[in-house]
């Protein structure tokens, strides 16, 4: 029985796990960049709320509240990510199985898994884009957030680094498919320029952290 | 209220990430890291399964079994550190809260903490640990898996591999306050090695699977 998509979250985590692991193709790689880029935002928001209203760290506060709510806004727009990818897999698959025995459901279904190719690659990279916000909101925390929680700002960088690389690898899958040269150049281009930036940011979040817990 | 430390896993992930936002120090990185390399090895497990049984790969399907039992059982014990980095996290919150109102008080307390600074520590290796075995079950299924579904073992290294440098933070937030140096060099000459050798491996994991996707 095929759950409602946009339930997923809803789902207990060992039951979300089991269906990872299980040979159903959804919820797969794609949904677990979602939930890794979920919770790098989560935990940034934590790092937020334990530097906040902090004696030591009143000289940071108005910057740590504004990372805070823009952390809450991506947190939230990744958990939505978790059943976009379901949606637009399936819609996929439902593309593949149209009718081909005219001429004309076969232009019809080909139109549909072109449709359908582009926007399981723009969830994934919508994804993208979420996790290299939350990559630089934790670059942005890791040397002004309260030391005592700071290696969760370390962690929020590395989980939602994971998840950027684990989006794009959603994009290349489709991309070869996709016959409309344009999208793919532009796709593509906004990826690389993505994976570019996020690998030196997070590596900087990392050693920030590492050398603030020395 | 406190939860049920337990019966984290049991939550819903849309509360889970609740909780890991909110200021309750647990669940907190320990917890994230711990849920990265169980969905890592469920991750694995799918590739596996969706491998298993397929006409075209008759010829790998003995190793490809053998890694799906252990890709289970590895995810069996991540599951159950999400629950044991909240417990370790909270008994040192005890010790720390112990009375030092008289000298055997104080020394009392102070072996308390010790002892659970050294759990606090055990646990995320004992994660470390089994995310090391998730990246080289994800890089040994990589080149030999069904195709299809092949970015998925790209995503179970890259978070098999975030989830271990994740672990190695909380590691090296507790080791400054350990004085059995005994236990700290071990400790640490362990972490260095599943570290080094992980990051080759989740490259070539990924490497190998982009391969496969162009």
């Amino acid at each position: 029985m095929e759950a409602d998509p946009s339930m997923v979250a809803d789902q207990s985590l060992r039951r979300f796990l089991d269906e990872l692991a299980s040979s159903a193709p959804t919820p797969g790689g794609g949904g677990a960049a979602a939930v890794m880029g979920a919770m790098g935002a989560a935990l940034v928001s934590m790092v937020c709320r334990l530097t906040i209203g902090k004696k030591d760290y009143e000289a940071v506060e108005a910057p740590v509240r504004r990372m805070l709510d823009q952390a809450e806004a991506v947190r939230q727009r990744l958990t939505d990510m978790i059943a976009a990818d379901v949606q637009a897999f399936d819609a996929l698959m439902g593309a593949y199985k149209l009718p081909r025995s005219s001429d004309a459901e076969k232009q019809a279904r080909t139109e549909a898994i072109q449709h359908a190719l582009k926007q399981a690659t723009d969830v994934p990279l919508d994804c993208a884009s979420a996790c290299a916000e939350v990559i630089e909101l934790a670059r942005q925390v890791a040397p002004i957030g309260n030391r005592g929680v700071i290696s969760d700002a370390g962690v929020a960088a590395l989980s939602a680094h994971a998840a950027l690389r684990s989006a794009a690898l959603a994009v290349y899958i489709n991309v070869p498919s996709i016959k409309d040269a344009d999208f793919v150049q532009s796709r593509r281009a906004r990826l690389d320029s993505l994976l570019a930036r996020c690998a030196a940011d997070n590596e900087q979040a990392y050693e920030t952290v590492v050398g603030r817990l020395g």
